[in-house]
């Protein structure tokens, strides 16, 4: 069993875009009202655009089932107002639900939030609920930047953030810390900003008390922990420095996914980082698209880098590509049971 | 011969923290003039500072010489006007030229610049002459976020920057990326801050024709080139993807240091980057201070790690402890050799 904890809808029927144009031309004539979801896409629509790009790239790489969520660079937080991102985000979410309600054997729903700069995230707990308790999601990808590159909102470990971690305690849901696009032209989005986000995301961990409040929150942080696993002598030399617990008791709540595109940096993610805390990804199809000249084979095709760690034991490579996923995902288990099920009384 | 390339003078007699502090109280009371440096350090209270701290360490672990410069969480570029900046650079530059001349073989200096959020960098061209030509420093610092956190200057590669960088290409002296301080309380300094401004700005770099304007500009990237290495994969395929030129055109004019503080990261760094390119470094005394319980050595004693990869070969250890700072830092050959004169006419 292979699970890849992170993929988006970033092949999704142009209908959807078209209707972000909309409404964000909308916005700038004050005199009308915020443009509610309003799009027809139908499901030979959903099945072409899965069929040929990420269900057809996962079987050829042998991967049995995606955490799938809306385009990251998408969400675009900072566009509009709340009214704004609660209509886009519903947008989104719905065409995953139904993505996975076409392929509920090869991918499995991850929301994206609401999330608007200055809005408490509280707001976002009807559609987090929504998801996980009437569509069926198994997480959620939460934007610890919702400026889009200026970082004006306050870090993850504030208070700001404690009634949508109350939820997902709840829910018993996990949070991908991802970022969306940048405003910021220092800033590219995914050579830089995304990276940025993973890396600070982790040292505000590091700084916080925030799994003493919530021991059983859970995040995944993605693109293989940014700058972090690199730099894992700093961050153990500066918790200790700052009399903050040792690293390893982050590692409850705190996973790395393998969304890193050569073998040395697979290799170092595995060597540095516990067996426990690492969930096989390769974001397809995503910010890397190409084919690497010098190995004949795609960036992204992650699986191929661990397979040529030729020091990971059977157990190690259980808990990679699936054992991880299914403990910090635990809705994850009754989704393929729901398919598994309809399955036997189709049959 | 080993060269570090990337020390701050942290440990600096408190007699210049103490107009620091002064020199920011005065800003709060608009009645009064900016405070010019008044402070006297004797010649005795830098041998002090230095000998219990960098030269001490420096002995201990074999390293010849250390490009020293400012504390760099100290430029603090942010604070009160471009008055404020020049005054407190110009005291923190006199204090390193105080400190190379008393030690002209073990340190050579490297300025930092008196930037302000939203000045011109062409402001900071008379400090960087005064440094490099009445002082004999060898390179700058420069900060690309002199809002410290907020990233509201134009990227590295903006016209915005060019007057000091035709002044760096005529003088033949590299900077080093260096962020300074955090104000945003997203961003840990040493934890966050410093890693995400390394990964910014190659990813400037990369997205940018700059080199074709400045084909003898030359940028060092500290702490290892942030998460880069890391992503050596990720950027190889973004270059691609975005048509850019490989990788290895950049690698004519961007440079990484060593300060990676456990072995796994400095054996990926070593493997990944071309072998002209990386520059030992320890960043000591700095971010990491402490003493790693699994190795009973400090975390920052970045020589231990590099020795402990045995696959390096004499010509490869040469370039890295060196070569490559000699050829980096053109006008360190002339201070060593100032030094070397001094001495014979000495005996």
């Amino acid at each position: 069993m292979i699970i890849d904890c992170h993929g988006h809808y970033t092949t999704s029927p142009p209908a959807l875009n078209d209707y972000r144009k909309r409404q964000i031309a909308a916005l700038e004539n004050p005199a009308l009202p915020p443009l509610t979801p309003d799009f027809h896409i139908t499901d030979d629509e959903i099945r072409e655009s899965l069929e040929k790009n990420q269900l057809r790239m996962q079987r050829e790489r042998g991967v049995d089932l995606t955490i799938f969520s809306p385009m990251a660079g998408a969400m675009a937080h900072h566009v509009g107002s709340e009214t704004t991102s609660q209509h886009w985000t519903r947008a989104s979410n719905d065409l995953i639900h139904r993505a996975v309600a076409l392929y509920p054997g090869q991918l499995a729903g991850v929301c994206q939030l609401p999330q608007s700069p200055g809005v408490s995230p509280a707001n976002c707990i009807a559609e987090l609920e929504r998801c996980v308790l009437e569509l069926g999601f198994v997480g959620c990808n939460l934007n610890p930047d919702p400026s889009d590159g200026y970082w004006t909102d306050p870090p993850l470990t504030a208070r700001h953030w404690y009634p949508l971690y109350e939820k997902l305690v709840e829910l018993d849901v996990p949070a991908m810390v991802h970022v969306s696009c940048s405003c910021n032209p220092n800033f590219h989005h995914t050579g830089a900003h995304y990276l940025n986000g993973d890396t600070t995301a982790f040292m505000q961990f590091l700084m916080s008390d925030l799994f003493k409040d919530f021991p059983t929150l859970r995040f995944v942080i993605p693109h293989g922990g940014g700058a972090v696993p690199y730099h894992w002598g700093r961050y153990r030399g500066l918790a200790q420095q700052l009399n903050r617990p040792p690293l390893e008791d982050m590692m409850k709540n705190v996973f790395f996914d393998t969304c890193v595109y050569h073998r040395p940096g697979i290799e170092l993610l595995l060597e540095v980082v516990p067996p426990d805390n690492v969930l096989f990804a390769s974001e397809i199809i995503g910010a890397v698209k190409g084919i690497d000249p010098r190995t004949g084979y795609h960036y992204d095709d992650t699986k191929r880098y661990i397979d040529a760690v030729d020091w990971l034991d059977v157990q190690r490579r259980e808990k990679l590509f699936s054992g991880n996923a299914l403990r910090v995902y635990p809705r994850l288990a009754a989704h393929m049971a729901r398919h598994a099920s309809a399955n036997r009384s189709l049959a």
